[in-house]
């Protein structure tokens, strides 16, 4: 089974667009989500766009900062304080990485937490790991995008061996602290690029989720029989018979995995659109919340 | 090798006599340590007790607020409150758990991140699941203890399978976090009451935490030749040839794998004592810190 995130961000994105049509009713506004964009990464551009266009999608306004490359940390700092208190701001978005690496920590922390859409300050992580996550909380969008991609093909994930590759603030961390809670009780295993050995946390999983951006990283031999196989990599393989100049690619190898499991993300269309859709989610959230 | 967690933290203790030393030189007081206490759980009782001595034993002062079982809700977070704004106040420790479980989150979330010595509060979970934590960071004390007490016998968990049994919010979860941070490298498992089967996550592993609170999970036929044995559970088995009617004994059957595992922690003598001068730190560090 191909596990389509397009077709359930699109079924996400459909439900969302009544929630901010009752949101502009109720209060005259739509959802207005901030994005903040630093430097000009290819990536990080056409990850800004995605967002933006799933804004239009879904009826949620954004408002655009798009600052240059050496725009400075209190700049930044200043802006997200005032669109923290700023009623009319719902959601506050900072596309990583930053040109300045060492930054995002700081930066990050500055967004008030009802606003942290990405679900990425210290307190929405803390309650992450602590079990203490409703319907109302901001969960990071990627892990989030992926449990209900399993819930929509009903893929459960009780007393499940899963095995994440990467221990990523953004995917890998907050993965394994969703797993572990008492509604996924998952028995969740964390590998990253001083694992000895992954083969063996692998070959034992009954889900393997990567998010290392390794190209090939997961192969069919490593798997077990009917696993089920979820590719968060985005890696851009150059590729000159692409427009682009570059085609994407995930750290799974497809082909060869796509016989052996019994359920597979493609990339892209995979992981990709949901993470995007759950962006959208959080905001509308945030906006009801808020009130 | 037996971890002695009595020596380490016997260590521990006098280097912290020290640094009470300079704080009361320095501010014309000793550290001060607020203790909740709600009901006489027998075992609550007995660590509380533990802690005061520990508190006298390192030139800590401690304030005592016992409550009867019945205390309101109400009266725990107006006590807390008061206690955050109290600046004679370093640390504040509740002792769990609490008679009504229900209150503990909201009484936990109530002390101020700063005074939580206890490391239990969401900000401190989410800066040590995302790695935003210093000398200066209040971290949670089994965990942290845990980890002292492997450096002190110079046991390394770089590129280590470490299989952590339980997951608590008090020692599984916060433990699984320290160690998948970029100074500890640990490729780390949990597992709990719902896996599937525990056996080839322990046999696979250099490093077993166990944390689960059932005596004798932890056998020597599961475990691999030269493990690590960590052993935090603390039960309390009926025994009428002891003057209190029990005795103590941990999750791991210590006589098997006492010759199979290369280092094995005590119970009691391993642990425990381990979590309670991690206490006696934290509160020194948070009087320091907040000066």
């Amino acid at each position: 089974m191909i596990l389509s995130g397009r077709e359930v961000a699109s079924a996400v994105k459909k439900e969302l667009s009544s929630r901010t049509a009752e949101f502009l009713e109720k209060y005259g506004r739509r959802p207005l989500l901030a994005v903040i964009l630093a430097g000009n990464n290819p990536a990080s551009l056409t990850y800004v766009s995605g967002k933006q266009k799933a804004c239009d999608e879904t009826g949620i306004d954004h408002r655009d900062f798009f600052f240059d490359a050496d725009v400075s940390r209190q700049t930044l700092v200043q802006t997200i304080k005032e669109l923290n208190e700023d009623k009319s701001v719902d959601g506050i978005l900072v596309q990583l990485p930053l040109p300045n690496h060492e930054d995002e920590e700081l930066i990050i922390n500055t967004i008030a937490p009802e606003k942290d859409v990405d679900g990425f300050t210290p307190s929405n992580v803390g309650k992450l790991l602590l079990g203490q996550i409703g319907h109302e909380d901001l969960v990071a969008c990627t892990p989030k995008g992926i449990l209900r991609m399993l819930d929509y093909y009903k893929i459960c994930t009780d007393s499940k061996n899963i095995c994440i590759l990467g221990r990523s603030n953004i995917v890998g961390k907050p993965m394994a602290a969703l797993l572990m809670q008492r509604d996924r009780n998952a028995t969740v295993t964390v590998c990253h690029s001083l694992t000895d050995n992954i083969v063996p946390h692998v070959k034992i999983a009954d889900i393997v989720i990567s998010a290392v951006g390794k190209p090939g990283i997961v192969t069919a031999d490593m798997i077990k029989e009917g696993a089920v196989i979820i590719d968060v990599g985005m890696n851009r393989i150059p590729d000159s018979s692409k427009k682009s100049g570059y085609r994407l690619t995930g750290d799974v190898d497809y082909q060869s995995c796509l016989e052996k499991a019994s359920a597979i993300t493609p990339v892209p269309g995979g992981v990709g659109p949901m993470t995007i859709a759950m962006l959208m989610e959080n905001t509308v959230i945030a906006a009801f919340r808020n009130r």
